[in-house]
């Protein structure tokens, strides 16, 4: 506890901290004032998200980069798990949608770009171990691909409605085997194929396993909170900022969502330890099609208006399916260098650029 | 003989064999009986496979896995091909396209993968000729997008339909002079990239080359002849189980077709020698698309009633480009392990759930 | 001098420089004869795109392979816009986006192809810079699909045209901005990543570094010359041959506008210098989807009656996806023989009896 508060005194990011508690008073005095708490709670997910870095990075220590990295997926995707569930309960089923493609195209894109990108301005090339990241890559195109065959198959006529139901319904079902299957295999039977190429040596001292892991606990609940002062305001908020629907889901609920990954992954690849970005950021991509996506299904028709179906937006599709094939084409050569990561970034820019301009009927 | 006689005497799948003759009685006696024939022809078809299987690795095991490969896939193919010209001569187009991309999907994701799975579950990690299968995936990819070029770029109204066959024409004879150079640079001036990396040894004897040619002429004629039962058969034992006739196309005629192949590209993947599988299932692919498919246009306009096109369901083209694509992707490392086998299979089950839920219209 | 007049007079192909000026003479007297300007231009283009290349050498013998490689891609794309301009000045949007994605594709598949063809005949299999190929390959998917954004987006009813117009300006300046900095990358922070594997003796003496770079600007300004010629007859004469305008935009234009940089690639890979053919191929595609697309855009904004968008015709974008993903599954393993340029060849004549069945009113 002690190294807590010492590792908060030296580290400015972590004051910001003291947002939380004014988020929560605020959110309580303020209710109808949804810009101040949109902003109020981005400012508190940052910091929490800086804490779950260290505490994850804490853990990799000692656990190894890739168990670290799934680990930091899992909570990370906790956030856009606690936010997706707000949306359902509420029947909004686009919002739902928006932020699960989002949340794929976020971590292959600019997850990985900017990892790329400010790895690459320190470090001139930086290598990666290739076999885990091809087999990561694959992995993911292969969940991606699934969690899209009803929208790239389905009719969207009245008869293919049942159809689409019924097929999202068992697909929901094999997705979540197939990620038991594949904890099993990253874990347990293969998990020497997802260690890392170098071990690289952290920077700050880790904290003890007991430490780190309370912290992981305590500070994931906290940013679920805050998540859901983030979910209630955002939308008006975004009317406020003259942000389209498509683009709160996509980009602004993904990028907050995923804020606590971002953050160890962008201090894995300063660290020249690339597998952890790159394991992160497709780990948490092929968790939200294999695990997140599925889920949410399967909540909607315990919790939601009416069953939820897995039928996007035709230019979601087409926005994961080249995230998709763009992870998989970047990592091939186990290299990277800033300008794989600017163009990345790019490619996110335009397609960010493309959300927001978008006429709001379309979406 | 006496050697085929022992085998047959030790290996109690061969003891199926009874039912070919039954298969041929009951046709003659019970023709309208389609359930049973059915069941039949396909009890009969899986031990003539193995026999097959047999035969060809004895070759192989004289010839090198590559040329095994080849020659297993062309006789192999030669059920899809008997299968298809029966549906040609009645005019059923749909059933021959959904075969014809049937074969190329389950070639690549059902043989590939359940290779990956048999393999991985002996073998902890698989290596296999890296450069060999990237360059038969590179292969498979170019013939594959060639096929579908018409429904990719096709316009579907009737303004379109000359265009269409014409298109369809030119591709029959352009994909047929390719397939002919495809030969002579994998078997001629190019066999040492098709090599194995590994030469891995035969658990059983083989069987002297004169003897494994004759069983594998005399096979293939029976499974031609049993071929034809199961097709006159599989439309009303369709109705019976349920099934549609776009999934009796796409899955059962192209698992059943395939059947020959498959035994020996599993028993490769249990030998660790995963060359041999891999060689079988993307050349069986790509042989489709560069022969089998051309042929049948061609053969359309001298037996069908009206030339046949090679505008396929967009729902096929999404299939067979996702398998496809799928093979490059994961063929890219040269290792294998179970869980890449899994999803694979995973993909293949949710395109066969589709197929099975499909509006029968909309096929 | 002596040594250009020297080599002109020891080529025979060179001798057909003599068109140059019986181009501009026909054009002053006989303005009207539209095909035989075609012809004579087309004429007098071949042997300027052979000095072009001679020049071009000379250079990258002195400068590496890659700076030569881009040099002569910028030189090549050079020609498409000033063909571009001249169509866009004219309105003839339908052509320059034509062009544009023609472009693409015949750099990617007929130049590649083509190169991997002729160099693999010579030579039983070539290898390459790995990591070079799949960095450039990678960086042209990039390119390629932020240029394909708005038409994998877009909408193409009325309330999008407003939509695809904003988003293919804003587009047009990140592409810009992105082609700056890959210039920096390429040439000055990680040029050694772009430098051959094998250096490779030139079978002539180079030229000294004045004479090549006089000789570069100067053949330079003459094909811009003879390719207006070539533009102002093309439409008129392709009546006459029958061919439909996608055709032309797409094969003709592509293919007489890239005569430049073709002459290169080829003799860069008959001399088993297969880097400086797919630096040609793939750096030239990605400068028409970074450079000349976008800088197409803005000036429409000057010169063109009314500001172009980058909406493309869908099966444009499905022929320079295709070519873009060749590319990166082909070059992948850093080798070549020649059946897989036959079948880059083949996907390529495939493309164009597509476009030149085409009902004209389709494009």
């Amino acid at each position: 506890m002690n190294l807590l508060l010492k590792e908060i005194r030296h580290n400015p990011l972590l004051w910001l901290l003291a947002f939380v508690p004014v988020v929560f008073v605020s959110q309580k005095f303020k209710p109808e004032a949804h810009t101040l708490l949109f902003v109020l709670s981005v400012l508190a997910i940052v910091p929490l998200a800086a804490l779950l870095s260290h505490a994850t990075e804490s853990v990799a220590a000692k656990t190894g980069d890739t168990v670290g990295g799934l680990l930091n997926a899992t909570l990370g995707n906790l956030t856009e798990l606690v936010i997706a569930v707000a949306a359902l309960r509420a029947g909004q089923y686009m919002l739902v949608k928006a932020s699960i493609a989002g949340a794929i195209v976020t971590n292959t894109l600019f997850v990985l770009g900017a990892s790329f990108l400010l790895g690459g301005l320190k470090h001139h090339v930086q290598e990666y171990n290739r076999v885990s990241a091809r087999l990561q890559a694959g992995l993911l195109f292969l969940a991606t691909v699934a969690l899209l065959i009803p929208s790239l198959v389905g009719e969207p006529d009245s008869a293919g409605a049942a159809f689409t139901q019924k097929l999202s319904l068992g697909l929901a079902v094999l997705l979540i085997v197939a990620y038991g299957l594949g904890m099993l295999f990253s874990l347990k039977t293969h998990r020497e194929l997802f260690a890392s190429a170098e071990s690289g040596e952290a920077g700050e001292a880790p904290w003890p396993l007991g430490l780190a892991l309370a912290t992981l606990a305590g500070v994931t609940v906290l940013v679920a909170l805050v998540s859901e002062v983030f979910v209630e305001s955002v939308q008006q908020a975004a009317v406020a900022f003259g942000m389209t629907p498509a683009f709160v889901g996509f980009i602004v609920v993904a990028l907050v969502g995923g804020a606590a990954e971002m953050g160890s992954a962008f201090s894995g690849a300063r660290k020249n330890r690339l597998d952890l970005s790159v394991g992160i950021a497709l780990g948490s991509a092929a968790q939200i099609a294999l695990f997140v996506a599925p889920v949410l299904v399967l909540l909607s028709y315990v919790m939601g208006p009416t069953p939820m179906n897995l039928q996007f937006w035709p230019g979601a599709v087409v926005m994961v399916l080249i995230a998709t094939m763009t992870a998989s084409l970047l990592t091939n050569s186990g290299r990277s260098a800033w300008f794989v990561g600017t163009l990345m970034l790019m490619v996110y820019a335009i397609f960010a650029m493309t959300l927001y301009l978008l006429p709001p009927r379309v979406q």
